[in-house]
């Protein structure tokens, strides 16, 4: 049960932090589809009414885990693309380390792996925000490349990343790599050969 | 009800072609999934057993149905490469071409699409054949073009068809497909130009 009393300590978690861990909680062992606001407002020990005070919806609590889990999984990418020395090494960098994330989450944590992947095909904002940051950091990248004299300049920059991003999809989408597991380890760096290869002068 | 009297003409169906027929038929109306063996026999006027002597499971029957449907796709597809007149326009005559196929199959027989579909998720024999077939019609086409110059030789053949095949599974698996609808068209030009700039020379 969530404790509401207030605290002058802004390290402390807000209620709203704490709904969406209890829901994180209920929805790992109970399933996102199958859980109902009622049940998240009884099992965190809120009335309905008070629960839909933070969240007007049951989606509005599955963003919130989905933000929770996608925003360090950025910053982990990220921060794998700056430590790699070259545009080349930038480019592998981003697709090993986001598709091996992926793939963690789908082997440790099945059920948050199940809410982000139908995120991801409802569009919502928690994984549009996903997918268009890692869109940027490509974009940075081949930028980078271009500018260094590493990559070719005569294709359009956005159609050279809506291919790469296609490319890719059959690993980096959630929905879409749970049917590619039995070909990641050798697809993965095939298709990143391919790209690589695409983009050199 | 099939009629099982035997004929000299060997253009004539043989009853395996008509129970194919009746079972495609039935799938499309009720569903691969929800028929049986017994509710296929039902609706042929065989008994259980004696369908048993054409086809040995529900599988088989699904497999012929997949093979009646794809050998002719295959050819189609072959027909429009051999049509292209450069290695270029034959890569992306081979991947509209199939691509084009699967969406027209999404949306005029939804209930074969599906058979299609789970038999390529589960490497049924019909499926695995196509894609042997899609992947050595590929290759012959990299050949092709490293022989005229127009493609880089550097790449082990292998991996460059790897790399190509895993890009436009998007687009070409019908599993995947159906979450990739609404981005096929601006997507499949854009992955194609890609697979051609990592051919070029």
């Amino acid at each position: 049960m969530i404790q509401t009393s207030p605290t002058a300590d802004d390290q402390t978690p807000t209620i709203r932090d704490q709904i969406v861990e209890a829901a994180d909680a209920h929805f790992s062992r109970y399933g996102y589809a199958k859980t109902t606001m009622a049940d998240l407002a009884r099992a965190i020990g809120f009335s309905k009414a008070y629960l839909y005070k933070f969240f007007d919806s049951k989606q509005a609590i599955g963003e919130a885990i989905c933000t929770r889990c996608l925003a360090p999984q950025f910053a982990t990418i990220a921060a794998a693309v700056e430590a790699a020395p070259t545009p080349h090494e930038k480019v592998r960098a981003l697709f090993r380390t986001s598709v091996k994330q992926c793939l963690e989450q789908f082997f440790n944590d099945r059920q948050l792996y199940d809410i982000v992947a139908f995120s991801r095909s409802e569009n919502w904002a928690s994984s549009t925000k996903y997918v268009t940051d890692l869109n940027a950091l490509l974009e940075s990248i081949i930028r980078l490349g271009r500018a260094n004299g590493d990559f070719e300049r005569k294709t359009p920059l956005d159609e050279v990343c809506r291919g790469i991003w296609i490319a890719v999809l059959p690993f980096s989408d959630p929905v879409l790599l749970q049917h590619n597991l039995d070909i990641v380890e050798d697809g993965l760096p095939a298709v990143i050969g391919l790209i690589l290869r695409s983009l050199s002068t």
